[in-house]
């Protein structure tokens, strides 16, 4: 059998802790499949007390995790550390420029830096690995750069965030309104303490940033992402979902519009019986459209120890296998800048809640507006009648263009009858 | 760019024809993730003159395939003619032999022979892929070879066979019987002539083989496999299951119990509502139970020239590229012989149908054949009464050993008031 293959790993938080775990429990397992051993030779982190249920004693431990990228008795470094700048990001450069293979789970970093990590691992022939940066255990970064190498896909699009699947679930279940969820769920161990990069879409975003990038070649952008969480998303809106058929989930949409690229993160509604629609709790689930595989749904768990560990351990795996994969697939120098479609342009069915004081000619007001805007409404939905007090109006509409829906909200709001912004929500049918 | 990755193929009927169009159509799109053009130097298929809708005059046409193994001017034969023996065996063994990769849609081939193959692809320094051979365009066998590679797999299962899925889907939508919807399905292309691999359960097994063997890391064994298909699925039991909150699916299903592997290809209830139930006409599911991943599901198309021609190209996409791995994803040595669990011992519930002629005692008496052999009942259903005339009984039982159950259909259908054999159908809640 070969030399092992050495790592250094970084982190050993959740991820880093279910890492450990799955070469100390299937090594041998692991040397059958990879055709040798995976060896950890130093492991870093911030706190060496702190209880992880694992044994690190026959570990070299390195204070200063930078170390681990000079070191020569090293093949790859496992960076979980996290976080876009600081630590993380200079120890995968410097692991890449002294000619390391890097793996990480680490979105952020690479949804911010990863075309210039990518020409770093190129200049110094090593790989950058991330399986674990989007959707867990689910293997769509394999998916996307090998299963369906030889499609020309036409869009991907998911459920990324098991956080907030997590919160829309319990708020439809409980009927209660996000805050008291979000608390509930903090205490379950499924939101962190400061929650804004779960429940505001970043977490959402940086992994659709790279679905996006394997999937049409392009280089990851994530500044010109929109990105809408669900704070505003208010139990009136779960419940009057529900009514009209659908479940509300924050999806990750990108698709191929003649020649331009959709890039969209916010709260959708889906069909409640849809392959998304039943999707619930922190299970995440991707689809891919290819030109010729067709529609593809991968689904499971998105976080956690052991899916995210296993999705980190398939990267170990593969290069100790001497897989050799650009990180995005194909070379920087063939990755395009995205044409990004303005999402005004684009065209869907949306979903408005405006609260309303219950007076007459309210609705008058509003249907001429959408008139004159030339948007037809499919549904209309008034609810309690209460003279004076604000009630709420429920609209969707046929396909519109989001500009003018948008436009529409904007006036709404203006009118003297109407209190508070509009809610706004597009309604995803993937038909 | 390093040089062109040149293909043989052999065999132009569905798959092969869809090979040719992805890489003429995807040409520049290959080359820049392969890093390399993919280039098809001969084609071989027993009628030259057949319309396929694609131009093949760029390719030498060879009559024998058998030619293409000792070509030195190709670095992969594609093997698309099918079947277990003759040309296509002769072909595949005599390519490796001659130190060519191969790849393969050819799950009959692999499930007979797969460990032989394997060991002589091992001796030539090549490979022997099959993405293609389950599942179609689903990429389950680079998911179990790789992307699941830090797990020990518990199970995996699924629906396997998009014709049984589509014949088993519009007989419950249109009530009609086996028959009479098979006739349909050939009309439509969607089963062949001869429907016997379909139907009972073979192509599907001959998938489960592969399945099993990569998850547990045995060798395939397609002998010892129980194979039982839909041809004895009456419109009758679609209804009652319905009524009952299942749906009929033609399941294969590989578990390990306690150090021993149960295998079986057969159809099985299972709730209309679970993520199986929903999965329905010609698309396909395999379910994976990993041991750090927890439970993956990836969905779609199991059949057809673009899907299976996508997994095809993967295949060589990731050979171009490079990529070795044995074709069970351990080398052979590493494979073990199975332990099979006996079915019989094997638990689980049950329906069963009994077509008795309704007159008194009857169910006492079948009532007490169950209480001897020690199966409780969870639910029993007479529908219509019609004294002297056969009428169905229908029982689900609770948590059961199948040869208990089996050993008691024996004993109805010694009962003189039951007519014909009784009809008895695994339920799989999977909990």
């Amino acid at each position: 059998m070969p030399e092992p293959f050495r790592l250094g790993i970084a982190g050993l938080g959740t991820v880093g802790t279910g890492v450990v775990k799955i070469i100390q429990e299937h090594g041998a397992l692991l040397a059958a499949r990879a055709g040798r051993a995976i060896e950890i030779v130093a492991v870093s982190a911030r706190n060496p007390l702190k209880e992880r249920g694992i044994d690190l004693s026959r570990y070299e431990w390195v204070d200063d995790a930078q170390a681990l990228a000079g070191r020569t008795d090293i093949d790859a470094v496992v960076e979980l550390i996290g976080g876009s700048e600081g630590l993380a990001r200079a120890l995968v450069e410097g692991s890449l420029q002294a000619g390391k293979h890097v793996i990480t789970a680490n979105k952020a970093l690479l949804a911010h830096h990863g075309y210039a990590l990518a020409q770093c691992a190129e200049e110094n022939s090593v790989c950058l690995s991330y399986e674990a940066a989007a959707a867990g255990g689910i293997p769509i970064i394999k998916a996307l750069r090998e299963g369906f190498a030889g499609n020309n896909i036409q869009a991907v699009y998911g459920i990324l965030n098991g956080t907030c699947n997590y919160i829309l679930t319990a708020m439809r279940e409980s009927g209660r309104n996000f805050s008291e969820v979000l608390l509930e769920a903090q205490e379950r161990g499924y939101a962190e303490s400061d929650p804004s990069f779960d429940v505001d879409g970043v977490d959402a975003a940086h992994k659709l940033c790279l679905l996006t990038s394997l999937s049409f070649g392009v280089k990851p952008d994530f500044n010109s992402l929109k990105v809408k969480g669900i704070r505003r998303i208010d139990a009136m809106d779960i419940t009057f979902a529900q009514e009209l058929g659908y479940r509300i989930k924050l999806l990750g949409i990108a698709r191929r519009l003649n020649g331009k690229i959709m890039q969209v993160l916010e709260p959708c509604l889906v069909p409640v019986d849809s392959p998304l629609g039943v999707i619930e709790d922190v299970y995440n689930a991707v689809y891919v459209e290819g030109d010729f595989v067709s529609t593809q749904l991968l689904t499971g768990r998105g976080a956690g120890e052991g899916p995210t560990g296993s999705a980190v351990i398939s990267d170990i795996v593969d290069l100790a296998r001497g897989q050799r994969i650009p990180a995005f697939g194909v070379v920087t120098t063939a990755l395009k800048d995205a044409q990004w479609k303005p999402l005004g342009e684009t065209v869907a069915r949306f979903y408005i809640r405006l609260s309303v004081f219950d007076r007459a000619g309210v609705i008058a007001d509003i249907s001429a507006i959408l008139r004159d805007m030339n948007i037809s409404i499919e549904s209309l939905i008034q609810r309690g009648r209460d003279p004076g007090q604000p009630v709420p109006i429920v609209l969707t509409t046929h396909e519109s263009p989001q500009g003018a829906v948008m436009e529409a909200c904007d006036l709404f709001s203006r009118l003297e009858a109407v209190v508070d912004e509009p809610c706004l929500i597009r309604i995803e049918d993937f038909k």
